[in-house]
């Protein structure tokens, strides 16, 4: 684990050393409660491993991004999402307002989700 | 690859029934430009097996599933988003307002995007 150099918020969470809200966790990944949630549902699910987003993943992380595509499923369904659906959505440098440099993937759900993009240029 | 029973309207633009403006295409993928843009760059990346979405998805996909999420990468840096940025969204079941149910993944990028969700509720 890459973990070592990771001096993101994510970085301390996944050493335990800032505490989370924890829906999931296995050796690959970790998954907590957003604390300033978008929707009745918002949780992030984040790799141990240190990607800063998807513009710097490489050839090595598809196993574990699909493991995380996969998981992130599982996790909504354990969080009672599975019948009225769920929005996952990733952000990738500055027009995306990803806030940390540290790949995640936000699952929002628990309500009528609004549309894709409201634009705000 | 199980297309042959995909009667969804991506499953036909998979099959050539109907065009697309196609950003990429590979031999399990395919991206295109959405007919009706969410952002001045609005792709969809799309498997060409047909899974409904995320909570449908199995064991047996995670390969695709990566490699997916490893190609929007790569095509969005095509696509001129590397710098400025882009955001993934994938959308399943009602909730989140899924308009077909074959497995997509938009891109959205070109300006600054608006909040997570914009609550319709």
């Amino acid at each position: 684990m890459k973990t070592d150099s990771n001096d993101t918020i994510f970085g301390k969470i996944i050493r335990g050393e800032i505490p989370c809200n924890k829906a999931y966790e296995d050796e690959k990944i970790l998954a907590f409660h957003d604390i300033a949630p978008q929707a009745p549902v918002h949780v992030l699910v984040i790799p141990k491993k240190h990607i800063e987003d998807l513009r710097s993943a490489s050839t090595e992380d598809v196993e574990l991004l699909g493991y995380l595509n996969l998981k992130i499923g599982e996790i909504a369904e354990g969080l009672g999402l599975k019948e009225g659906g769920y929005r996952v959505i990733q952000n990738n440098g500055p027009d995306s307002g990803q806030e940390v440099p540290h790949l995640h993937f936000h699952i929002l759900g628990g309500e009528t989700l609004g549309p894709l993009n409201h634009s705000v240029t």
